[in-house]
């Protein structure tokens, strides 16, 4: 499938991947609020802390939307910003064991991703389009084939008008880039794009998050409870701009440790080794990178590749089905169809948590001592599928319609779906 | 809704539920094959026995669909009739607790039903159209405004021209309706539906069979196999009259029973009487009615009503998805919108048990005498939700079109979807 036939526009309208997007009548502006559990905006709001949030949501619609499965980050904002699910655009987590080659293939660049981005498709139709994402990793994702502006906050101090569209990003937003693992980090995304609402007024903005926050606290946490005064203050500044404003999450997020703080970790390596043989099945933890062991590197999703032919799958999909905190194992065709994930990119079997588990490897592939005092909390699974969807204008939405988190742009720029 | 505004012909097209449906060329059949887990079929196929779906899966189309959720009988009876999921059309089960009047309302007549199904709207605009179904309680729902034939194996004897449109049924078929708890009741409706097909020639035949069978034997079990053995026969007499034929289940079937042969059970109303005191959570078993516990009425998908509001939903979520056998529970709205059923006819709560264990209500609601040797065999949850879709003729799938078995009808007369 040429990238081409998926693109038309005529300036009214612009066709990608089969959907066709109304060309914008007003600055339009969608946040990925990474790991934003519908449980964050509860709290805050009970807190009577989220007065821009509030607003949207009485005014505009409020909702709740399914994220694309595994519910990690990358397969959502690609699916965003494609408006379509991962069998479309192909990425399925971080990295992919390649069952051809049998080689990992990192997904954290714009290799992976086979499907054009609306982002890409506007800007090439004439609009001004803005990206920002929290981690370099994945600005190089959103921002193919786009012409216009892309740069992370990351590296906001590496941005150059050739590689990014912008330079001096850090004199722009009036401090320096933030470290990668910080609050600010996201505030500077936000902060960031306020900017270039107010000097060059873009088309479409797509602004990208971290859930650096919400993986260390929970939605009543005082640490959780003043990020979402800081991002609120931020979408009321966005909204008094004059734009159309759309939030969304790549997933939710839970808490996985037991009434003692430890985490509830099912070391799935460690237990099909014993069973079938060591190194007959290897487990993928899509969530991280195959090199980098940082932060856990746990969630509720990993998949299974049978690397001896000898062992049956029923076997196996039996064995792992009975294990405690293991929801769902299922075979490779039936993951595709049930979740519209790219067959070339799962394992032999995928299996899914309960609520409050997390999927590892072995045991001594994962480096728990970050968590340091504090509880495991992630996602990856069923249970953080549903999402906020939350807009600033009222959007006719058919109540039969499965809502999806890649709906948003559509929403927002059609003003129904 | 009114339901003429789904309803549209002009002997071209007919258009149901925002579906296109072309006019037939030949017969077209369409057989639920009630509770044909896709290892029926596959056992069946090495042993040999089913050359008539061995040929449709290579000449034809043959992969998987999902069924609608919750993986009962109804629920997907209706939707494949009607072409569209259970939130349009309504029906969760065989009945629903009433939020509004407290009352336990069935769903085994055609009042519940609020979507047309496409055989009225066929048979209104001038095509003859017969339903045949095993029991009779289901036929009602089916025969819905259907202006052609419409009976039930079960009371074969009964049917008259002014209900059923057709009278002499046993007289047709040769033999006697069958016992309603038999293996003959599927070959009395695949066997009406062929002499049917000889003598009137309908445009669309919907022949409904029962899960008797394989809610007892285990796909290879010779009973099973020979249960294939029939059906597959019939299946070749359909096709050698020049029918175009369709195949679809209306959910899976998994053995809930544990080495030494005993039912896997979580008796939730108990657990939940326990922690939160007596009656204070309502458990509803869709895949029962409410007065005759025959059968175990034990299936993988409950929902849990809460009748007292001091009770928080959070801590009853939280104790249900700790409970060992339980895969996941989702409050309504998330079930709504993960699996596009009626917010109307859900519970609080809805839970799906792990592959191989079912949900109970309280163990005195459950008569399991009737297993007495038997190994517990039955459906309801996510396990139960990939079925076969086979089509005599070549289909145009897209490939990332997510595959429903409600999309049977759709695939067979339009050839593509």
């Amino acid at each position: 499938m040429s990238e081409c036939n998926n693109i038309y526009s005529d300036k009214k309208v612009v066709t990608v991947n089969g959907r066709e997007y109304q060309w914008p009548t007003q600055p339009t502006v969608v946040v990925c609020f990474d790991g934003c559990d519908p449980e964050y905006i509860e709290a805050a709001s009970q807190a009577g802390l989220i007065p821009n949030l509030d607003k949207m949501r009485s005014d505009g619609f409020a909702g709740k939307a399914l994220a694309s499965m595994p519910t990690f980050t990358n397969p959502n904002n690609i699916s965003i910003v494609c408006g379509v699910s991962p069998n479309v655009h192909g990425v399925s987590g971080n990295f992919y064991f390649d069952r051809e080659t049998g080689k990992d293939v990192m997904m954290v660049d714009s290799t992976p991703v086979r499907a054009p981005t609306l982002l890409s498709a506007f800007s090439r139709a004439g609009a001004k389009v803005v990206a920002i994402t929290a981690k370099d990793k994945l600005r190089k994702a959103l921002g193919k084939n786009l012409d216009g502006i892309a740069f992370s906050a990351e590296k906001a101090n590496e941005a150059t008008e050739t590689e990014n569209g912008i330079s001096n990003v850090e004199a722009l937003v009036g401090r320096n880039a933030p470290n990668q693992y910080s609050a600010d980090l996201s505030l500077f995304v936000l902060d960031a794009g306020i900017k270039l609402l107010e000097t060059t007024q873009p088309d479409i903005s797509y602004l990208s998050l971290s859930d650096y926050v919400q993986h260390k606290h929970a939605p009543n946490d005082p640490e959780a409870l003043e990020f979402m005064v800081a991002v609120d203050q931020r979408l009321g500044k966005i909204l008094s701009l004059g734009a159309q404003l759309g939030i969304v999450a790549d997933h939710g997020m839970s808490d996985m440790a037991d009434a003692e703080g430890n985490p509830r970790i099912v070391y799935l390596s460690d237990q099909l080794d014993r069973e079938f043989g060591a190194g007959n099945c290897r487990v993928i933890c899509p969530i991280t990178d195959p090199f980098v062991r940082h932060h856990g590197a746990l969630g509720g999703f990993v998949r299974i590749h049978l690397m001896n032919a000898d062992i049956a799958i029923q076997d196996v999909l039996r064995f792992v089905r009975n294990i405690p905190g293991v929801a769902l194992a299922l075979p490779r065709d039936e993951v595709c169809l049930m979740f519209e994930v790219a067959d070339d990119r799962e394992g032999d079997i995928a299996v899914i948590a309960i609520k409050g588990v997390a999927l590892g490897a072995s045991e001594t592939d994962h480096d728990l001592s970050q968590l340091s005092g504090v509880r495991l909390r992630s996602h990856g699974g069923l249970t953080e599928q549903a999402v906020p969807f939350i807009t600033s204008i009222p959007i006719n939405i058919n109540p039969t319609h499965r809502l999806r988190n890649f709906d948003i742009f559509f929403a927002l720029l059609n003003g129904a779906i």
